[in-house]
């Protein structure tokens, strides 16, 4: 393909939403996305005016998303978009990726995937016929530090792992916000719009899936509780799951919505025979490493003795810090890449989440679901 | 009585043993107790030279814990011990206190408190029957900043509380040193000493005390996973507890001493509706308080801003850190307190573990081996 | 003006840059510039390279400043950049600054400003004269914690501000990397290119900066030490200053490049008779406020409870840390709300750092390197 | 000599005295020593309650120091005290050393040693003629973590060192709290009591002692800049220090008696061709390693890769802090092990300040005075 910048476009993230602009962002950063074309809002005004402020060709700003599927495709391909992005709510994640992707647009689309696990199986199945690529925005994995970490576990640097707590606490629902027209809270408390979950499938799903990404392991079964603090909540706002995985390693994996003062601590240790680490979200260029009867290492981003993975994810110097944007800019790095690669027919695979991933976490999701309603170990399921 | 120190023996406590030599250092500190009998090792020769290095007259040098009652109890008042210090293995516990109690003598002693609940009742029985104090050595209760935070709970600073997560990570028998003759070890890992439970006796129940003591929340019903990772072990290396509390709240505890790295990281998170709290033991100085919508705070020990409680129980002066030995010498100093107003014929009662948490910590161990064996939620018995 | 982005060029930035690559990232992260033209190095063929790796058109990739400066005034004012972002060696600045503003555009500068306090003087004269925005990237000033600090000092929350500890160590020079062709090392290091001053040129003056910034006050003597610690070096790798403010307040600033260990360790203590503040660029997301007497407050960016100022700056919900690009980004946005309200003809201030502040830099560079030859007590100029 | 604990008096420490107090804490921990005599206060009625309160025979509860030396003296070997406390202010510890130097008893006594440099030097002699312990308690010293930073330095871990920057900034002077009658703060701002500096000889000296004991470094010559920041003190209450050691380090030592917010904040880093480290008073059981590009090491105190020395010092295991009073209680140890090995006739050495440290001590306040009344570059006089 030609020297140039990938086009694409997005639906949701009109004003008020929060993820949107958060990918905007990030696929703005590295100077390799241009923003042309945008489905913005079910609120055709909202939609207009999220065009205008990001300077937008008015034609390119569509009433909904299939008509932008429609239209797009008839562009010329050297105007029409390569790959959509989707930041709406979990409902539309389904219907809006299977229209892109049939009209043979690549897709990068907010977590959790899909409603339900039969959902998720069948866009899988929708992404494997089209041989498009699909990423997958469970972008706490775009850390360097993160992938430092799945690097000396992947080295034998912790030997057999034996322990896991994962841990992501917020609180910003302690108050019942979604009675006051809080967007961000409405649409994640109601089963229609978020699924079967709420703290679990916004939030605890990251942190099942940064697990799995350091540490490979599967679950076997789990054990849920979750519990509604907030009367009037028809989901979650709090969750806490005990983890057998395969293997014996066991797990301890909490997550809440409703832990005052608690911002969006995602955070992990891993345990093993030979060595543990431990990585916060909220200082995310540090990652603790213990070697056995050794002192603990400071392991810090941009520093020549990381691995090779996680300096190809870095922007800046040591001390010059990156966060939150640049890993979700990696997610964006790499599903550009692939898209290149795609669009050139070659067979390469890049460090994304896949709708792969999203079938685990929608699994994962129903799984706690299960657990939670019935107060018992429940098996996960084979996917 | 006379403006005198306090006379104590010691039951336990020889060469090699750890604990013991806490317990001294602690009782030492203020300068209101004198040791000056002991009974230190079932290993004659052992007890004989503890008893040489700490100085102490060879005749009150005792070959067992029943000679050492009975010949104590034989001395003028003003010459015979005012109570005893058992630091035994934990099976040596009911019996030794027993002993002591119904010689008339004042009891502290090391938890857990029995091996068994029906013990632990039994022994409360004899304690209730017997006058005297009985003081229990949960010693993280004993700093100020653990005062502080129960303050701020009883207060109503963090309103009604919602979540409680508690752990207690070590890592020091993630090798079998048991089968190397690592005496502490040993018999924490032997049934016939430690009891059912060999991670939960130790150190969850030391977790489950300091957040009765903060929150005063009672558990409901708890669900317990148990592992013992290094082969050949009889008893849990690590375990990791769901918990419901009476009135609705929620807890996750877990421990472990098998998490490399891991020194002796007991630590407590609190999150109510109005503020939540957080406290390490590994910087026990200072106390996270963060009220609903406000910055955190960081309440410092020794400043004139914490509560009376939190004042009384400090030596030093802010930025002058006090640690382990003084939170420990607490305890000492609140069984003084008690034993004087006992003797003095006062009714009053003091800030210092008693056979009732000796009794609950007991019920918490069986509660959650019972439920481990099991797989399934587990009521707490009626105490 | 359109509703448009802003287009802008650069001279410096290169293959093997630093800094430009940092300001491309920063420029384009809000989506509200776009990059279309540069001279990107004295090496033509880097040049070259560097502007199709950002995917621009070869015609507006120029061999020098001069032709950059010549040919993109000829251009239709719908077509010409808006801005050029200067990144080259500091011995540049001047002389590609007063080509562009003379062309009648406006400039976005690196520091420390110019080699000597006559050049910075005369720089001061044609920003004036020219009408143009100059906004100078000290770019630590972007982050939203910096400019809560400064709220907190305005507001009066410091009171009488009596000592100031800034610091700011880094250990990347403590090799003699320019002996080995690194570029960032090289030049840094050569009078030439860097001026008087390694250390307090690249980074003591940022550290001033942001204590001006900050507490608003002025320094009027000190006392220097330079040290060249590395043989060879012509220009030294260690400062440390003791500083006299107008006011009778009192301050510490050292600053390093041979610190082992250090990254980009950039912080500042201010000490009022009210209150304290701390601030770390490394962890930049908290700020630490100490009212005197009371807990110490952790700020966090991105909470309802920050000022408008602060929030104004923020683009992400607290826990989703910002950084370095971030607040680079924020210098950025003002300049371009300064350079929109320009065109349009407003007289507006905007808070980006400024001609002035360059002036005050290099006469801090310049009173520090006098000082340090003098071993004395040596007045700050006026200017 | 017997296996009995050393006698000790004590002189100072009467109520609302502080240090003393922490002498006594110190003295007991280790059921080593015994308190039996006292001339606690110039107030007699203070002096013999503080007796009562320490169970003291009241025949030993002196009214003046020089009758105690004196009666102390007269009472058979084995019932007089081996050694004496000293624990007033400053003004006092050399007419109280050189009265119980010559009446043949050991001392331990607290810093700055003496009001002025001829004065030290003096009593330098009288402890070299008397042929007993003079153990000075520069008790920060005495933590684990500083000899293990002393042991990475002597054993070359950190290369040459270049640079050191110690701290020691506190806040409790910040009010004019000498006016209302508090004690600690009175003494300490009378030159008649404290000698010709507050700040330096109060706390600096700490910090240039730690500096010296870390590193061996002596100093050449320093800067030193002066402030009294509240009104009507005749001693400085913050104080900054540029350093020339000898061999071409270059240091920073800064200490403050009016930080708001600070509590007892003593920290040091020190910067080799090869390493560095960092180590924190307020969070003594870590200490930072940072070997040329390589991850940090988390040094904890009781681990077993620990140097020897650290270890000796240690009571409890990783994990259980340890804090100042261990640290001060080491200086004891190391004093009586000193007094055991001189009354048995030994010749050895040991790990606690001398006389010569306190010499230079007080060399150290005079060199910072005289600078700070010059505003020049002074050298260190020979000793």
């Amino acid at each position: 393909m030609a020297n140039r910048k990938l086009r694409y476009g997005m639906v949701g993230g009109g004003q008020n939403a929060f993820i949107g602009a958060v990918h905007r962002l990030a696929a703005n950063l590295d100077g390799q996305i241009e923003l042309v074309a945008g489905a913005f809002s079910s609120d055709a005004k909202n939609s207009v005016t999220t065009g205008e402020q990001l300077f937008l060709n008015p034609a390119r700003v569509y009433a909904s998303y299939a008509e932008m599927a429609e239209r797009e495709a008839a562009l010329p391909p050297e105007e029409r978009i390569d790959f959509v992005s989707i930041v709406t709510p979990n409902f539309l994640h389904a219907p809006v990726a299977t229209a892109f992707l049939k009209k043979g647009f690549h897709v990068v689309c907010d977590k959790p995937m899909t409603l339900t696990l039969k959902e998720a199986k069948a866009l899988r199945e929708v992404v494997r016929k089209s041989g498009k690529v699909f990423a997958l925005t469970h972008n706490y994995t775009g850390y360097p530090m993160v992938k430092e970490a799945r690097e000396l576990v992947r080295t034998g640097k912790l030997g057999k792992i034996l322990k896991v707590v994962a841990e992501y606490p917020q609180g910003w629902l302690l108050d019942k916000i979604e009675s006051e027209g809080q967007k961000q809270a409405s649409w994640r408390l109601d089963p229609k719009k978020a699924g079967s979950s709420s703290c679990v499938g916004d939030i605890g799903t990251h942190a099942e899936n940064l697990g799995r990404y350091i540490t490979g392991l599967q679950i076997e079964e789990l054990c849920a509780e979750f519990t509604s603090f907030i009367p009037g909540r028809k989901l979650e706002d709090d969750a806490n799951m005990l983890i057998r995985y395969q293997g014996g390693a066991k797990g301890v994996l909490h997550c809440s919505q409703i832990s005052c003062g608690e911002e969006n601590n995602l955070n992990i240790r891993v345990y093993g025979t030979l060595g543990a680490l431990a990585w916060h979200q909220e200082h995310p260029n540090e990652l603790k490493f213990i070697p056995k009867g050794e002192p603990a290492r400071i392991i810090r981003r941009g520093n020549g003795y990381v691995s090779d993975v996680a300096k190809k994810f870095t922007r800046l110097p040591f001390g010059h810090p990156e966060a939150f944007i640049e890993a979700f800019a990696n997610i964006y790095l790499e599903a550009v890449a692939a898209i290149r690669a795609n669009i050139a027919g070659k067979k390469e695979t890049f460090d994304h989440p896949t709708v792969d991933d999203g079938v685990e976490g929608v699994a994962f999701i129903e799984t706690c679901v299960k657990s939670a309603a019935s107060g018992k170990w429940t098996k996960f399921p084979k996917l």
